[in-house]
């Protein structure tokens, strides 16, 4: 079997199964985007979170002895299966320009290409330790206050991933039909290249209006915005 | 120029420059990794951090108005630039294998084909509100003592990492070297393959005496281990 019919079998495999996740169904917040892919030949996801505050531990663990809880917000995850590595960059420099940084490529000894989308967007705040409360209420409120400003921007954020990779995906369709449109263009001398008129904003990279600021003050990688801490100068 | 020659210049040029960190030099816990890496043809890194303890904003933070400190636990992060994809599979595999889960391949359009070495291990907690303290300081040491628990655990995946890359490497040479042994077994019925004599371990995945479970404890792809958390339940 060549791997475009091998990648066809995965997908249809994949897709066909029932949603094993607890919730089983997709996240609201990630719908659009993960029809956009699967509508696609050349993708499909395996799994999706479109972001959570959790606590872990269980919410009685802040009452119960011997246990630490953890309040953590995780931002939108995303895994995509590409049909080869080529299709799988191009949806890595989407991921990178949305700003999630953290993304990256794995390539399995099958020839499976997958796709990770993952920001670098987190908090994880430990508040018992054996059973015992380590932060006040009011410090809980303001962590969930945070946690659901986080949870705003990280939506913003997979709206930016939509978008620019819808303009991707036309970069692409433009790109491939160039060759095709060439020899309409032989063929036929009234054809009318009408996609090309904004060169510019087809090759150019996706813009948004959003500032950039804050999403790009998280990223584990810089060392530039960051003081090391020494406690004993505390 | 080949891609194998455009590689090695590559490499010659990053090596030859100046380390252009803060720090300026390569951080201790990690120079043996980071002279493995670069002593062999197919790799050479190109960013490290062992893992840091850091306050956001800066120490004077805590006092200062309209500042929000954020303390931050950063693990391990590693850039290695790779020969060609297979080599970034094989560390890349070493990563996982080490319980770097978030670690991925980045390949781009001039053929640099980069892994990024990352951890799901992470800390980040505010402690001020507009230069206003919102946690004790038993909490800030109760914190402290948490991210130089995460700095050890951190400490002993990258020694984990350094075996087993060295297992992998091995287990390549062994791979790489086995059509030379047919033809030297074939000229010389002397010849003893010493390196066959553990085939098991040879190809076996790199096997550690540390417990596993607290470090897959924290990872962010796997939504077995946490709860919901819906603040009005509280």
């Amino acid at each position: 079997m060549d791997r475009s019919a091998e990648f066809r079998r995965w997908k249809a495999q994949c897709l066909s199964k029932a949603d094993l996740s607890r919730k089983g169904s997709v996240d609201e917040d990630v719908v659009e985007l993960v029809q956009l892919l699967n509508g696609r030949e050349e993708f499909f996801t395996t799994s999706s979170c479109a972001g959570r505050i959790i606590l872990l531990d269980g919410i009685v663990a802040l009452k119960k002895a011997n246990s630490d809880a953890i309040l953590k917000f995780e931002p939108f995850i995303l895994h995509v299966q590409c049909r080869q590595l080529q299709d799988a960059q191009i949806l890595h420099s989407v991921a990178i320009d949305s700003g999630f940084r953290n993304s990256g490529i794995t390539v399995g000894k099958r020839g499976k290409t997958m796709l990770a989308v993952r920001s670098t967007h987190g908090l994880e705040v430990p508040l018992s330790h054996k059973g015992q409360l380590m932060v006040t209420e009011e410090y809980i409120d303001f962590l969930l206050k945070i946690a659901n400003q986080k949870m705003e921007e990280n939506k913003k954020r997979i709206e930016r991933f939509y978008s620019c990779l819808q303009h991707a995906l036309e970069r692409e369709a433009i790109t491939n039909s160039h060759p095709r449109e060439k020899i309409r263009g032989e063929e036929n001398s009234s054809y009318s290249p009408k996609k090309k008129r904004n060169p510019e904003k087809a090759r150019g990279k996706c813009i948004t209006e959003e500032n950039d600021k804050e999403l790009e003050n998280d990223d584990d990688d810089d060392p530039g915005i960051s003081v090391p801490f020494f406690p004993e100068d505390y």
